[in-house]
């Protein structure tokens, strides 16, 4: 066997930050998703209820890229009672030609962060109004702060306003907002404060009751939620998909069953069969985006292999244009 | 993170020879499975068509075991024409406490050889005679080497009989399996020479016709089909799941879905509903196995992620013992 990359959690976050080469490294990744040449298996999940554990692994196949990512993610939601982090997870990056080992990205999970906050601002790009000059964020952890920090990107934001369960951790990402991204930051007292007048609205929690209505939601604005990974979980109310001018799925078979769209389903609001746009479509050109500054649009992200295949596919390269990381003789 | 262990193939053949041991590690994996408590969701299958390519990931949760093993199974088959090998693969072990990442396995399939091999020793130690001297091996791969050598591990083998396609790898095998285990071992000129008589049969192919017909199976015979692990592979005559007196999958929603099973379900011979005995059910003592010396027996095998974690396991914890491998300081 030849020789293996392995790259660390600190190589990775020098290697890959948040910025805008990561978020077309995604758009790019959707678009081939919505060339109906990748392959992109159901998500593969261990569930180990003893330890209130659980592990996704996803993977996909994009034709044009030389390797392909098997990503495992873990969350153990008990591991904060004896100071770790409940998330955790590393990536294999194999041969798309020979199935040989390439490459350990041990992440941490730090990838999946950047990818999944990078869909948010490919979402916004294509679904928001360009001129969204404030955005309301939902939760107050690693993808609050990634999200907005990746709808900044893409659009001019000059305000944030965020609301957390709890008000401290909200304080604190506002603080950190305002300071990293010299924008206006202020806490919430609800999360219909925050959401009443935002442009863009990210919700990142994980949620298994609305937070945000349908209600509250006015034309023109953006709506992504994030945070939804499991059947269970819920963060929009399920009207929004009716309401909404455009909902647009990340994988419509995963929205189906994990998603937001799942509990439009559930509740009848949806047919099954229904059919929607996926974010793919939108930047390929083969669905339509917004059209107007009035409309109400909507993502539901899932989280995809292809974002996966495409991130670890963009750390090797730069690892080995840069030799960075340890190659580790087998 | 803690440190991560890393092990080699070199360092696994050394931990993990295909024992005794091996075999009650994996027979043990298989009582669990009937206990109704591990979790092992269905398979991640990826497709790369362009390459001739495929990767099975497979994992389970095993109670009682501190660690279970995420297992990334590629195999490419254009691969010997570049002179590289078909399978490859990892294992990724963590920990069932937190989810962390203990150690990596690279070991490039060896551990899928040794656990692959030890279940067909689980499934003759309790399916075939006792007093079985005989065996036919059909192919004459990695696998019908192993599976020979475990047979000899847990039965009187004297005399083995090789079919395979290709006769001068039949002839290698035999030389080898003479040497090693010290016994009679001929290249048969057809299947059916090879089958008649034998006391034991394992199939070790990739084959997508059956390779042995049911008419050629007496009573007191004992059947291992190893070779099929995805739905269009076939090595025996689907009359045998009816003809035989205990048919025993490794895990029957598998091998309805990828095993010998399966081409008797497409037939319409079996429903596919009719339930039938797991190996583990057979070991744990909650289905009956063989009763007579004139049964004929029948073990479908198509692989499971509790023989991947139990392996792992096993390899992990003699590494720390003997201080194998490498710490990988991240």
């Amino acid at each position: 066997m030849a020789d293996v990359q392995i790259l660390t959690e600190t190589d990775l976050k020098k290697l890959v930050p948040l910025d805008l080469e990561a978020v077309q490294c995604v758009e790019d990744a959707f678009a081939a998703l919505a060339g109906g040449k990748v392959v992109m298996p159901p998500i593969l999940r261990l569930d180990i209820a003893e330890a209130n554990g659980e592990v996704d692994v996803k993977t996909a196949y994009v034709p044009g890229l030389d390797s392909f990512a098997i990503k495992m993610s873990p969350g153990f939601f008990d591991n904060p009672k004896i100071g770790l982090a409940s998330t955790n997870g590393l990536m294999v990056v194999l041969s798309a030609k020979t199935g040989l080992l390439e490459a350990l990205l041990l992440d941490n999970g730090y990838l999946t962060d950047v990818r999944t906050a990078a869909a948010g601002a490919v979402a916004a790009r294509h679904l928001s109004r360009e001129n969204s000059e404030s955005a309301a964020i939902i939760g107050a952890g690693m993808q609050a702060k990634l999200q907005l920090e990746a709808l900044a990107l893409v659009r001019p934001i000059k305000k944030a306003v965020i609301w957390a369960r709890d008000r401290d951790r909200a304080e604190d990402l506002a603080r950190h907002a305002s300071q990293k991204l010299k924008i206006a930051a202020l806490v919430a007292s609800s999360p219909e404060a925050a959401v009443r007048g935002a442009d863009i609205i990210v919700t990142t929690t994980p949620a298994t009751e609305p937070l945000v209505l349908a209600d509250w939601i006015a034309p023109g604005q953006h709506v992504t939620a994030m945070g939804s990974d499991a059947g269970h979980k819920n963060e929009i109310d399920p009207a929004l998909v009716k309401k909404a001018d455009l909902y647009v799925a990340d994988r419509l078979s995963q929205t189906r069953l994990l998603g937001e769209l799942h509990h439009a389903i559930k509740t009848g609001l949806v047919d099954e069969q229904d059919s929607f746009a996926e974010l793919g479509d939108v930047i390929a050109g083969t669905a339509t985006g917004r059209t107007s500054q009035t409309q109400i649009t909507f993502a539901d992200l899932t989280g995809t292999g292809v974002q996966d295949t495409a991130i670890a596919t963009l750390a090797r390269t730069r690892a080995q244009q840069s030799g960075a990381g340890t190659l580790f003789q087998t």
